[in-house]
C-alpha cells in the first residue's frame, strides 16, 4: 500500500473524527456583517489558528485588519524544488434570517440521514474542512509532497473589503505558485466541477428621500409624492421586458461568448429541469437569445436583494413614508467593471428620479468577475484526482456567483486558482437549512489527498 | 355674569390642572395595532371610565370587543325635551416608529414652548381631553344644558373593525339627536374649520411569493425572477404618469365635484405654499386637472405604506429573495366602495402578475367615504361658538383622512356627525414628534363650552 492508499485509509479511518471536528468549526457564530458577532469573529480565527499549528505550520499568524482578521500559515518543508500552493478560504458566514424558516437552530450543527444542518457548513467551512483533513491525513503516514501556505479571511460574505489592501501589503509573504480554492461547488453528488470563471459583483444600497419625516397619507396623500412608490417606479425600469438590464452602459464591456464557449457550457447538465428542482421556482424566467446556463453564470444580472420603506410590523399605519431603501446587486460578467457599474446606475438616477426626492448610495461591494487559465499543472492535478475517486472526468463550469479573491490574486500574486469544492446547489447556501452531504464531502477529503500527491 | 362666562372663566382658571390630566391621558401607551400594548389600551379605558363618573354619568361601561374595549358614558338629566349629543372619541393612538426621530420620549409628554409632544397628544386624545373639559367646566358652575352620551373606541387606528358591529348591537344605547366628533382639526391656528366630508380607505398587505425559500443570487440570479423586482413593476404600473390610479374600474364610482364645490374649496387658503410648509416635501405633485386641495381632500390616492423584501439590516445579503410584501392604502372619495376597490385590485393582479408567482392580499382595512349635510343646527352652533371665541366665520373643509365612524353612523344610527377639532396640520400626526399646540387647544376648551350652550 503505497502512501496516497495509506492517506486515504487513515482519512477513512478517522471520519467521524472529521466529522466531529466539523462541528466545533461550524457552531460558532461567525456571521460577518453582524457587528454583534465581532467576538465570535475572533474565536472563529483563533480556533483556525490551532489548527494550523496541529498542522505543522512553521509560522502562524492573526493579521488584523480594519474589520475582521486574516489568518495565515505556512509550511514550507517540502523544499525550494516543489511548488507552493495557497490553500484559501473564507471562515465568515452569512447571517441566518429568516431565523423562523430554519427547521434546527442554524448554529446547532444537527445530522439528519447523510446530511449536516447548519449556517456555513457548505459554505464554506466544510470546504475549508476538507482541505484541513486532507493535509493531516498526509501527514499521518508521510511527508507533505508539496509547500503550503494558508489564507483564511473573515469577510467574504461582505465582499472582503481588507483582503485586496492585504494581499498588496503582502506580496512576499503570499508569494506561492497557485491557490487552491474550494469554495466553488459541484453541480451534483458524483459529479466533479472545476470552476473556471466566477462573475463579479457590484451591490449598492440606494436610499431615496422625499419630505423629512412620515406623515400622515390620509392628510398629503394626493399631493406629496411617495418615496415608496417612486423606488418601486425606479426598480421596475431598471429591466425591461426581455429581462435586460437597462442601466445605460451596462452591456457596453461584456465580452461576447464564444461559438465554442457557448458549445462547451451546452454539454453541462444544466438544463431546465435542474434549475427548476434546485430553487423550488415554478417557473423559470432570463435574458432574451441565451440558454438557462449562459444566464445563471455567463451573463450579467441586476437583482433587488432587499427592499424598506414606512410601517412593516403586524396590521397597518396610515403612514406616508419619508423614505425607502433597497439593497440592489448586480452580477458582473468580463470585462464589465464595477466602478463604471457605479457610474451606470448613478446615470439612471439622475436621469429618472424625480425633482421630488434625493438620492444616497452606499457601496457595499465591487468586484469585477473573473476567468481562470484550466490548462495550468495544477488544474490537471485536479482533475486527474477527481476522476480518481469519481471515475469520470470533471466537468467545467462558468459559476454565476462572485469569489473577488480569484481576481484579486490574478492580479495582485500573479497567480491562477484551482477552483472547486463539495458543495451542492441544493445546499441551501444564503438561506435558512443550509447543508452538507456528508457522503460527498468524505470523497472531496479523499480528492484533495489524491491532488496534493499529484502535484 | 352669565352662566356661559362663568365656565368659560372656570376653564381659564384651571388650565393648569387641565395640564397636567392632559399628561395622565397621554402618557398611556395605548397603540392598538401593538399586541403588547392591550394592557395599556385596558388602563386607558378604565382611566376614562373613571373621567366620565366624574363627568355625572349615570351609567358608565366598558364593552369588551373581539379586539379593544368600547367605552360608554351617558347623562341624561338635562330632560326629554332637550336635545341629546353623541361625543365621540378614539383613546388610541398610532405606533411609534420610526423611534429614533423623535427628540423626546413619545409617552412622555414634554412641554416645549407652545407646544406639548406626545404620540396622540393632537391625535386624538387632546381632542377627547377637551370636550370634557368643556363638559367640566359647565357643569362647574351650573346645569349641563342638553343630554349627553359619550362612546370612546380604541380601535380607530386600526380601522375600527369592532366599532361598527357594536353600534349595530346597541342603535337604542347610541339613540341620539347628532354627534360631536372632534377627531379632524383647524387648517391653521386662529383659523377654526368645520370639516363636512372626509376620504374613505382602503387599505391591503399584498404579499408575492416566488420560489419556496430565499437563494442566492449568484447561483440562481439570471434563471429565477425575482419577487422583489416583480412587487416594484407591479407597484409602478398602479399609477400612470399624470398620478392616475390605473387599477381597472377604480374612478368609475367617483362622484364627480359640481362646480359650486369646487368654487367653495378654491376659498380655502390652502395653497400649495400650504402644503410645502406643512410637509417639508421640496415640491408637490398630484393629479392632472386638480388644485392641490382637492387632491389633497376631493380625490382619491393610491400610496405605499410599507414595503420590504430580503435583507435589510446593516451592510450586504446577495439574496434572491423568496417573497416580498407591500401594505398598500388607498383613500376614496363618495360614491367609491371599498370592496369594489379590492376587487379592482384583484383585477390589476391576475391581469399582471407573472406566472412565477402567486399572491396573498390581507385586507387590514375598508370604509366608505363620508359627506355631512352642513345645514343642521348643530353644525351652525358649533359655527356660531368658533365665531365668538376667533371672531372669524369658520372654514367648512373636506378632509383627506378617513373617519369610517362618520359613515357608519349616518347608516346606523341614522345621525350627522359635527366634525371639528384643535389639532394643526404640521402635528406631526401619525409621525415623529406630534404635537399640540397648547393656546390653540385653551381656545377649543372655550368654543365647545358655547357650542354645549348653543344648542
Amino acid at each position: 500500500m503505497d502512501l496516497r492508499e495509506q492517506a486515504v485509509e487513515f482519512a477513512h479511518e478517522n471520519k467521524g473524527r472529521f466529522l466531529s471536528e466539523l462541528v466545533d468549526f461550524v457552531r460558532m457564530p461567525s456571521v460577518s456583517t453582524n457587528p454583534e458577532n465581532a467576538a465570535d469573529i475572533q474565536k472563529t480565527a483563533e480556533w483556525l489558528v490551532a489548527e494550523l499549528k496541529k498542522r505543522g505550520c512553521t509560522r502562524v499568524e492573526v493579521f488584523p485588519t480594519p474589520k475582521h482578521p486574516v489568518v495565515y500559515g505556512e509550511w514550507l518543508g517540502a523544499g525550494a524544488d516543489k511548488p507552493t500552493v495557497l490553500v484559501y478560504g473564507h471562515y465568515d458566514v452569512q447571517p441566518v434570517d429568516p431565523i423562523d424558516l430554519w427547521d434546527t437552530p442554524p448554529f446547532t450543527p444537527t445530522v439528519k440521514g447523510d446530511y449536516m444542518f447548519a449556517r456555513g457548513v457548505s459554505d464554506m467551512k466544510g470546504q475549508i474542512q476538507a482541505a484541513l483533513k486532507a493535509v493531516e491525513s498526509i501527514q499521518a503516514v508521510g511527508p507533505f509532497p508539496v509547500n503550503v501556505k494558508y489564507i483564511f479571511e473573515g469577510e467574504e460574505e461582505i465582499g472582503s473589503p481588507n483582503l485586496e489592501p492585504f494581499m498588496r501589503e503582502h506580496t512576499d509573504l503570499l508569494k506561492c505558485d497557485f491557490a487552491l480554492n474550494p469554495d466553488s461547488g459541484m453541480i451534483a453528488a458524483g459529479v466533479p466541477t472545476i470552476v473556471y470563471a466566477l462573475r463579479g459583483l457590484a451591490y449598492f444600497e440606494i436610499r431615496l428621500y422625499g419630505q423629512d419625516h412620515d406623515l400622515h397619507s390620509g392628510l398629503y396623500g394626493g399631493v406629496v409624492q411617495n418615496p415608496a412608490n417612486v423606488l418601486c417606479e425606479l426598480i421596475a425600469g431598471m429591466k425591461d421586458a426581455d429581462h435586460r438590464v437597462t442601466l445605460p452602459g451596462f452591456y457596453d464591456k461584456v465580452r461576447p461568448l464564444s461559438d465554442e464557449e457557448r458549445a462547451e457550457l451546452a454539454r453541462l447538465p444544466l438544463t431546465e429541469e435542474y434549475y427548476l428542482s434546485g430553487t423550488g421556482a415554478r417557473k423559470l424566467v432570463g435574458e432574451k437569445g441565451y440558454t438557462w446556463v449562459e444566464r445563471a453564470g455567463a451573463r450579467p444580472t441586476l437583482d433587488v436583494n432587499g427592499l424598506y420603506s414606512g410601517f412593516i410590523g403586524d396590521g397597518s399605519k396610515t403612514v406616508l413614508p419619508y423614505y425607502a431603501m433597497a439593497k440592489i446587486s448586480t452580477r458582473l460578467v468580463p470585462d464589465q467593471d464595477p466602478v463604471e457599474i457605479r457610474q451606470s446606475l448613478e446615470k439612471y438616477l439622475d436621469a429618472h428620479i424625480p425633482d421630488t426626492m434625493r438620492y444616497e448610495i452606499i457601496e457595499h461591494a465591487g468586484s469585477k468577475a473573473s476567468i481562470t487559465d484550466i490548462h495550468t499543472p495544477y488544474v490537471k492535478a485536479l482533475e486527474k484526482a477527481m476522476e480518481t475517486v469519481w471515475n469520470k472526468r470533471p466537468l467545467y463550469k462558468r459559476e454565476g456567483g462572485s469569489i473577488p479573491v480569484v481576481g484579486h490574486m490574478q492580479e495582485i500574486l500573479g497567480i491562477e486558482s484551482v477552483l472547486t469544492g463539495f458543495g451542492l446547489p441544493d445546499d441551501n447556501v444564503h438561506a435558512p437549512n443550509e447543508r452538507l452531504l456528508l457522503p460527498n464531502w468524505y470523497q472531496g477529503i479523499d480528492a484533495l489527498i489524491h491532488f496534493f500527491y499529484n502535484l
